[in-house]
């Protein structure tokens, strides 16, 4: 079995558009993705699942019920299933994003921002 | 409903030894774990699940059967359920670990290594 290492500078420097997952490694049912964002993404919830945010680089606010949440690099934060959400960066930002494969970006909300990710390994 | 964000620096800042994980977040049944590793570890393996490990300082060997794997900050690999390994390092480094909840350091080979993760959140 032919065991790959992945780093995410090279999986960041493929592509360009924001708000749109890559799957850069998988760990059982689970996915780690990496995604650009920049702009305000839509509010949505993932009624089966938590998702783990952690940024690599720039910063990521997450709008919740409870108020804003301002992760930057090496910060991370775990929103549980069913909580509100709406990501958010004034400037370009790269996320890790750690959830079960198969879970759409848009959650609940769906629209035209939904886009299942895309493979890069 | 209370959402905490966690600065991985800040956890890190919270320990000095060696090959004993901390958990810093939850997703559903997993857990993310910090650990600082000097030294060699024992070959061991995970015979129920896949194991994600992500360098945040330093770097990482983790000897396969297959030869060796070395990761440096911003790397990641997977190394598949079953499947025996060594990680090393010859000057401290900092680790992600992404696996489910309960798994045991040593996985399937125990001795004086095997510490149960304690949690920092």
């Amino acid at each position: 079995m032919r065991i790959d290492k992945v780093n995410l500078d090279e999986m960041l420097s493929r592509f360009d558009d924001h708000w749109s997952p890559k799957t850069v490694g998988r760990l059982n049912d689970y996915e780690l993705k990496v995604v650009k964002v920049q702009g305000e993404f839509v509010w949505h919830q993932h009624d089966e699942t938590d998702e783990v945010f952690l940024v690599l680089d720039g910063e990521l606010t997450i709008d919740t019920p409870d108020g804003p949440i301002v992760l930057g690099p090496r910060e991370t934060v775990t929103i549980p299933r069913g909580v509100p959400h709406r990501p958010r960066a004034k400037t370009e930002a790269s996320i890790l994003l750690i959830e079960p494969a198969g879970v759409v970006n848009t959650g609940e909300a769906g629209g035209a921002l939904t886009a299942s990710a895309e493979s890069l390994i």
